[in-house]
């Protein structure tokens, strides 16, 4: 049966049942800790009905938000529900991006995760909001993969 | 047609550039907050190299989970990466699963996005952390799609 620790995370990372004395976190060459990516929600509010429910838009939008936003696209899928709502996803080199659409709520859930210096998820979620025509947009970013040393493979950890 | 009630006020959402007097939310029939959906990040951490450096593997293991929380699989994509990695996405008639592998740190992020209360994301987590054979995970979970009832269209208030 595996056995796990189930531990909570925050900026910054909070390890609960690990010894401090393994508590290494992987660093750059400036010696800062380095999160591995950035993952950004966005409650996007007061969107347009006939934007969010058509899925060659959002499919479009989304697209090109990731092209706004300096990644590179590897792949996408969207799908249309009935009677209205559109969900996809853009792999990008740099993670994805996500939506969710309720159309008759003019709301959109976005999730942006980007990995790298090169592309800032604020930029999608920016450029999502004035494609769809939003009132409001409220998001919140969380750091992704800080890895504490005890759990890397050893040949991995700079240090 | 959605039918909702739009009562009472507040925290803890936080929006940007709204007055707080604007702040109702949507309730249901029990008059209980009710987010739209559920979204768990998860860090899993220790996990095998082999497993999550094969893009079959990672898709078939990311499937199983979305069905083994109870979800309806309606659309998947997954990439690999050179010279390591996999990501990918599923999408579920409850909003998605997504991940991003580093197998070199034997590190997975991943995202769990569940509508309803059909399908429970913590139980694709712990699904994932037990294929991956994972020695930790961690996760925190935000509430999506908290709607002020100031930017809902008329039409969806049930009132």
């Amino acid at each position: 049966m595996l056995k796990l620790n189930l531990v909570g995370i925050g900026p910054p990372l909070k390890i609960k049942g690990f010894a401090g004395s393994n508590m290494l976190l992987i660093k750059g060459e400036d010696n800062v800790m380095k999160p591995l990516g950035r993952h950004v929600l966005a409650e996007i509010y007061g969107c347009e009905f006939d934007i969010l429910n058509d899925i060659k838009k959002v499919e479009t939008i989304m697209v090109n938000a990731a092209l706004e936003a300096g990644a590179e696209v590897r792949e996408f899928v969207f799908h249309k529900f009935s009677p209205q709502g559109v969900s996809g996803v853009v792999v990008i080199s740099e993670s994805h991006l996500a939506i969710h659409t309720w159309p008759e709520l003019g709301y959109a859930a976005v999730d942006v995760f980007t990995c790298g210096e090169k592309v800032d998820p604020w930029d999608a979620c920016n450029y999502l909001t004035e494609c769809f025509c939003a009132t409001h947009m409220a998001a919140k970013e969380t750091e992704r993969g800080i890895i504490p040393a005890g759990v890397v493979p050893p040949v991995a950890v700079n240090q």
